[in-house]
């Protein structure tokens, strides 16, 4: 095994039709991510923006299930842009690209305000604040990516998305309600949102929420979504979205 | 039958355990009102506002389920005002009294400001202007108490409801995103969601919210109550909720 295969492992989703890179330790995708991928499907010819990619994990998603035009990987960390490269190549997936920056830049992509059809953002849960300072290199970094805030990732989709466009993120459900009101302070209307509890007499613990750039205020509250019907046993729903047998 | 009889109806609820006059025609209470009244369980000692009362039907089951110290049902028809009264001597619960004033008022209850520990309402759900004008005269009648906006009833809650006091309000789900900001804005911290789907497969119809006025920003999104567990079968827990056998 060498150094590299040692820092990394390779993980299969969607039932085999997508495997990923990812570092051994620090940044790891989440199911959150997969349910984002799923949620927020790309339609055809669209331009797709993904911002914190992290692995690529949504964009590859998005690139496999739909048939986007093109997926922008937005990752600040060169280590992780070059692994989006190395899932886009090994996937086969030309149609995803990674740029290196922040996006709190209003120059990170290089790209006019309001160019794509759907920006997708899975933002790190807590609060910078309420988080420990974490004994693990690799996740420090990632905590230093994830300076970029809520609010950042609001506004930065909220400037690169047309009007009419969409916006489809992923977050705790515990901070629904801020995600909510950041959105439509942004113009960046809800128009379906979908809870997920872990069990069906659970709390939820995120949020799937869909917006529309300048949309009116109607919006869709999706059945729930229940992962678990017993312990340790998907739903099957939860297999069927996750490609899990 | 006499004149008044053949205009109201008697009409049981909470599994007989509260009786309520309501108008035949025109105002109507809702299985929503009754799901508020369950959901916002009115503490010991507390004093309670109930804004755009109707028949008294929310106030009245605070006052049963619970233990309030008073419960004001803020009611702008007299004709509703009186029988709020009547519907609070029949059940025996002196508790509750009405008050008739515009909700929009800062003056309409002689209270000061943050004079409450709970305030409840239950907002009509469309939008004024999305409604068509209704043949009904009591309906017109209804809708013209109903010129209160949501907004009024939000700017109302925070007016009445002490600091650290809650708010809990019952609204159509596809209006909730509305909802959550305008509480947000006008500092009613949402603290507990909870969505109403008439089958586990469908979308929300409903949702309930508690908000703490001051509060801090993280929200619990609870379970899904479904209504029916199969088409016209009320699932365990609304039979529960509701009192019905």
């Amino acid at each position: 095994m060498n150094e590299q295969a040692a820092a990394e492992t390779l993980d299969a989703i969607l039932g085999g039709a997508l495997r990923l890179y990812q570092p051994r330790r620090g940044y790891r995708f989440s199911v959150e991510a997969v349910l984002l991928g799923r949620f927020a499907a790309a339609r055809a010819g669209e331009r797709v923006l993904d911002l914190g990619a992290g692995c690529g994990v949504v964009a590859l998603t998005l690139a496999r299930l739909g048939a986007p035009r093109e997926v922008v990987a937005l990752e600040f960390q060169p280590a992780l842009g070059a692994m989006i490269e190395r899932n886009a190549a090994l996937n086969g997936l030309s149609r995803v690209r990674a740029v290196c920056a922040d996006l709190r830049s209003r120059h990170a992509l290089g790209a006019a305000p309001g160019s794509f059809d759907l920006v997708v953002a899975n933002p790190p849960f807590r609060a910078r604040q309420s988080g420990r300072e974490s004994p693990e290199p690799g996740r420090r970094a990632a905590r230093a990516e994830s300076a970029a805030t809520l609010a950042d990732f609001v506004a930065a989709a909220a400037r690169w998305t047309r009007h009419g466009g969409r916006v489809a993120m992923v977050f705790a459900a515990a901070r629904s309600a801020e995600l909510v009101s950041a959105l439509r302070a942004a113009r960046l209307e809800p128009k379906r949102i979908r809870f997920v509890h872990p069990a069906a007499d659970a709390r939820a613990s995120t949020v799937l929420v869909e917006a529309r750039k300048g949309g009116g205020v109607e919006v869709a509250v999706e059945p729930p979504l229940v992962m678990y019907r017993a312990p340790g046993v998907f739903s099957v729903e939860a297999r069927a979205l996750l490609g899990r047998p």
